[in-house]
């Protein structure tokens, strides 16, 4: 346990001044991210500072020094040069903080790509309940998550979109304080959630971004208050470093779409890019996309680029310049096994959480940073809110490798499933997205 | 970093719960101070459960077993075969949360025993602005704190007072968390502050305990309301677990008696043990022997005992049973500098912080556990609140080593004094003994 100071500040003392609700200073904070990083400010202080933030919190001053520190810790990318046909290409970055189902990366990067904006999509793997982009496209034979620094560059001033690992360098002390966060009870702070994810996507270099907040069961934000908290936090941070941030609050007390796992949303989110696929799905990814393009300074519609096949094309180009055949078949499960309903009913829910659960419990997410997942495994569901069933229809569709995992799954599935007997007075009705954070608005 | 579980309990879940302002169980308690101890619950899982603790509270039974637990996390000394004439000796313990010229546990264990009642004073070294009862009495020559447990037995049946050093096996649960609470801002807990104390006290096996706890500028809790809390708190705690406690809360604004650092204050208590020495310190080592004597049974005025030589008596054969020459002159110091009033006045107050800080910079105490101490160093001061002084008067003699040490030190003399011009209208008065807390009170 280290107690050593440097200059005039000491661990202690700015642990004591945030426990005591007190604000830390510009430089206080430097040397709180800058000392963690090197080992001066030892984990079991950074733990106790952490969870004195999530219990007093921070104010958008300290926030915005906090972000920027741990930006500072690292590399920051800067796509300032990239060029098409002898024309500055303009970048725009997206981030969802997480859902069931949520393969909106998919074909929102090429679409938007499709429209002579770059997007760079430094993306991360699934832990727990919620899917990782990788994870899902790495269902994919022969794509590679990993692009070097100058493959990134030419991907993107040629195909104009990449979904790629993000590198190690950026933001190091985010990296190592979520490690410590996880471990430490001190996860669930809207400081500390704003600046993990600020600080990364800020590290990212693109010139704007767009945020996809989640709200409900299946989301890490179960309420629409401490969503819009997270939401206008971070669009502060975004702005307050002159990168043009805008935010939509979205539903996640659903899956989005039929597919939650791996390959089976691959194959969903190929079915958008064709011109078809949910309702849901189409739906965000427009929304998400005219954000985008909007903080790009671009006035076209881009649901015809999903209709005449420009965004296929991007999305055939972008998996191929990664090693993928965006040709091949995609893994098929061993098992399968459809679960059908017990009665006659209206499905008034299908809950996100239940079916990420059971998703993750087929094996097409990970318990741990080291677990594998399997590319076919996943539920693809047959019914959602608002659908009458008759006893014995399938509800859902479970896929995985070994029959022995399927048992436990089937009962989220029933679990997951609200049916009433009658259907109800007013329709079942989604709102799918809740609300929009701007810069204008804070 | 760990995130292993045993049982049903995962140490993420328990922060959580206490974050959430929520109470632990007692097995929840339990499991935590065992996993702590036994590495499975990882330093910054507890820096991040203390902070929680500290902002949030535990209640009485949270508490309560909190304390159990580390007390069960060692050993536990058992004093219920001492005999005298073949008499079972009851034994009482006085423990003082630290003070500046808090030298009663010398003058007061052998004074308590002087009448049958075995004394057990398993004490510490100083740290910080306060002294250390075992560096003190180091300042005699010969006396070592160092006491096996045989030796404390006898010692006990024979003379009845032992002061020694605490062994590592009492309550090793406690010394791993305090050393944590010191570097993480989480010391300042009323909840683990009693349970540290009492953890200790209660493994150290008295029939009955009795508390000083120390209020005001020159001790840790700097006002009588969170005094008050932790003094009920601990009689709580102890009688919880059938020790007979009380506590009384004292004054320390200013210091006790003239003498502050080590072998000054051997030679005050001595004073006070002939039946003279200030008027402060015998006040309240008889009300502190009041307590104890009354805690084991004993219906006998202690004064008389500090008149008729017999604490005296039990004073020299402690000092000698530990290898101490109760005659030997004590260490003088080298270096002497007597600090002057600058003008006419009466003093109204002398800030036992300032005067405690005085004598760790001459080096009466310590910054860090290794440190040495030395044993002629201190303050002895020549006023007291209440005193008419003239321009020139002595105010106070620093003792130290090296003149280097005494400049930065006079000035914390004259800013620990309050002089004023004029007579105050009503006589500073002082309230030594400002409160008694028993546990019919709670």
């Amino acid at each position: 346990m280290s107690t050593e100071s440097t200059g005039s500040f000491t661990a202690v003392d700015l642990i004591r001044t945030k426990r005591d609700g007190g604000a830390l200073g510009p430089e206080q904070i430097d040397w709180l991210i800058d000392g963690y990083v090197q080992g001066r400010v030892a984990e079991e202080q950074m733990a106790a500072l952490a969870m004195a933030i999530l219990l007093n919190g921070m104010d958008r001053q300290e926030i915005s020094r906090w972000t920027t520190a741990m930006i500072d810790s690292g590399q920051r990318m800067d796509f300032s040069g990239l060029r098409r046909n002898g024309q500055r290409l303009p970048t725009v970055d997206k981030h969802s903080t997480g859902g069931v189902g949520d393969k909106i990366t998919l074909p929102l990067a090429p679409l938007v790509a499709a429209h002579g904006v770059a997007v760079p999509q430094l993306s991360g793997r699934g832990l727990g309940h919620t899917g990782g982009t990788l994870d899902k496209l790495e269902a994919i034979p022969g794509w590679r998550a990993d692009v070097d620094h100058d493959q990134l560059l030419r991907q993107l001033e040629t195909v104009g979109a990449v979904v790629c690992a993000a590198g190690g360098d950026l933001a190091p002390a985010d990296k190592k304080l979520y490690a410590l966060r996880n471990v430490t009870g001190t996860v669930e702070s809207i400081a500390l959630i704003a600046s993990s994810i600020m600080s990364k996507k800020i590290a990212e270099g693109a010139d704007a971004l767009v945020l996809d907040v989640k709200v409900g069961r299946g989301a890490f934000m179960k309420d629409q208050a401490a969503a819009r908290e997270l939401a206008e936090t971070m669009v502060a941070l975004g702005t307050d470093v002159s990168v043009a941030t805008t935010a939509l609050l979205t539903d996640m007390s659903t899956p989005l779409g039929f597919a939650v796992g791996n390959a089976c949303e691959v194959a969903e989110a190929q079915d958008v890019l064709a011109g078809g696929g949910p309702s849901d799905v189409v739906e965000l990814t427009l929304a998400l996309a005219r954000e985008m393009l909007a903080a790009a300074g671009v006035d076209e519609d881009p649901a015809d680029a999903l209709r005449d096949g420009r965004a296929m094309d991007t999305w055939r180009a972008m998996i191929a310049a990664q090693g993928g055949d965006p040709h091949a078949d995609l893994p098929q499960a061993a098992v399968t096994e459809t679960v059908t309903a017990p009665r006659d009913g209206v499905v008034t829910g299908v809950d996100a959480l239940e079916i990420g659960m059971a998703a993750w419990g087929l094996g097409a997410g990970r318990a741990r940073k080291e677990d594998r997942v399997l590319a076919e495994a996943g539920v693809v569901l047959h019914a959602k809110p608002g659908d009458t069933v008759r006893q014995g229809q399938p509800l859902a569709t479970v896929h995985t490798d070994t029959a022995s995992r399927v048992e436990s799954v089937v009962q989220r599935i029933h679990t997951a499933y609200t049916l009433t007997n009658t259907q109800p007075e007013r329709p079942v009705a989604r709102d799918l997205i809740l609300g929009r954070v701007v810069a204008a608005d804070l």
